[in-house]
């Protein structure tokens, strides 16, 4: 059964080449920081790429990227994201807003299709999407509206996270969903675990991002994240999410 | 309006002297960690304690305590928790299964409150309850459906966890919701920024628990982790739990 919505969304994302969806089954495991760097880094050399902020639970990337409050979204027969970094920016931010109000469930999916609905992303060769954690109705949403979509899995290298991803995984595999890769981020030692038990599930393991204190310091700032260990590790992320399967 | 369920609840529910709901707006805090450590050391003074894992997200504290499988909650004029580690011990986990499939929100509350209404946990000092991350239905329901709760917050330092934390207590204060304290986790230096901030909220702020990278060596048993720093900070938050506001 497909949705009507869907080819409203389909026709909406068009000119978009690529569908990243930064995506965690657990939060807390830095996916927005990562989301944040990967569009950035992408931007700076000379990609076009939007940054999609659709993490309800929490929307943080506007914190990370230290967007003025002033950079909002145009209305144009739908809505234009602004430009900030080189990137087109948008969040659910922008609607919701930063008050403790918090959505119920249909709420939540109907203010995600309304987003994907109205934006006027144009031509993109990278739309990079900070999901929401875990495998809740958002994200089963999302799969379901938006076609072409491919999952960008960070974990760290705590069990607990990983034991919460290997569900998400099972459950994107179930949905014959693409998978970029795993990310294992905040890597204190040289432990093989994660890379095992990704390689497992059949999943390539795109590589680890060291633990960095600069990291908090650099909230707000693209320039000094991209200098900091998230921002180096990039390389080889955005090699593989060039790469098309 | 008070929903029916909730007498049921509460009649379930009376022998319980306290119920501490450990909680946070962002998940990747180690709120079940503290929560498990809590549960432990409460018991290991002689308190009767239940530990109640209602984080639907991604249950862990089964894998934290290392509860073996063929401990399991049995069936007698409703559900009688086992006993693991002096403790009554309940999860989601027994009824959602560590299955991949994602639950819809309807699903979840209904899980919730059906869990509430027929577990037996006898007489308590004190019931732990995992909660799940954020401010979305499951908490809402929670909030609804189980008086007397009380609410103990876990953080990082980070600012984007605070953040989001700041949401949750403006809606829990909105609720009217007793809020034991703040307890800033996984702490590097001396910096204090959430305790100022905490108590510019006019919360409590508990105190800290050192980052412990025996943490995670510690996951699966209990003896272990009350000897990490997670463990060790728990005098001060027994103190704050014990103090009835």
């Amino acid at each position: 059964m497909t949705d009507p919505r869907t080819s409203v969304i389909t026709e909406r994302l068009s000119g978009v080449s690529r569908i990243i969806a930064v995506s965690s089954g657990k939060g807390g495991v830095g996916k927005s920081m990562v989301a944040s760097a990967l569009a950035l880094s992408l931007a700076k050399e000379g990609s076009r790429v939007g940054l999609f902020d659709l993490d309800f639970t929490g929307p943080s990337t506007h914190i990370i990227l230290g967007v003025p409050a002033n950079i909002q979204p145009k209305e144009d027969r739908g809505i234009v994201p602004p430009i900030f970094e080189g990137l087109e920016y948008m969040s659910l931010v922008y609607y919701v807003g930063d008050n403790p109000a918090p959505l119920r469930g249909t709420d939540i999916s109907n203010a995600l299709i309304e987003l994907l609905s109205i934006t006027q992303w144009g031509m993109l060769d990278f739309l990079v999407i900070d999901m929401p954690p875990g495998i809740g109705d958002a994200v089963l949403d999302l799969v379901r509206l938006v076609e072409r979509i491919e999952f960008l899995i960070i974990t760290t290298p705590s069990i607990l996270a990983f034991e919460v991803v290997k569900k998400q995984v099972a459950l994107l595999c179930e949905l014959k969903m693409p998978i970029v890769g795993v990310v294992e981020n905040m890597k204190l030692d040289k432990a093989k675990t994660v890379e095992v038990a990704s390689l497992k599930l059949g999943l390539k393991y795109i590589g680890s991002i060291p633990y960095d204190p600069k990291v908090e310091e650099a909230i707000g700032n693209p320039k000094k994240l991209l200098d900091t260990a998230v921002g180096k590790s990039m390389t080889q992320i955005k090699k593989s999410a060039k790469n098309k399967k």
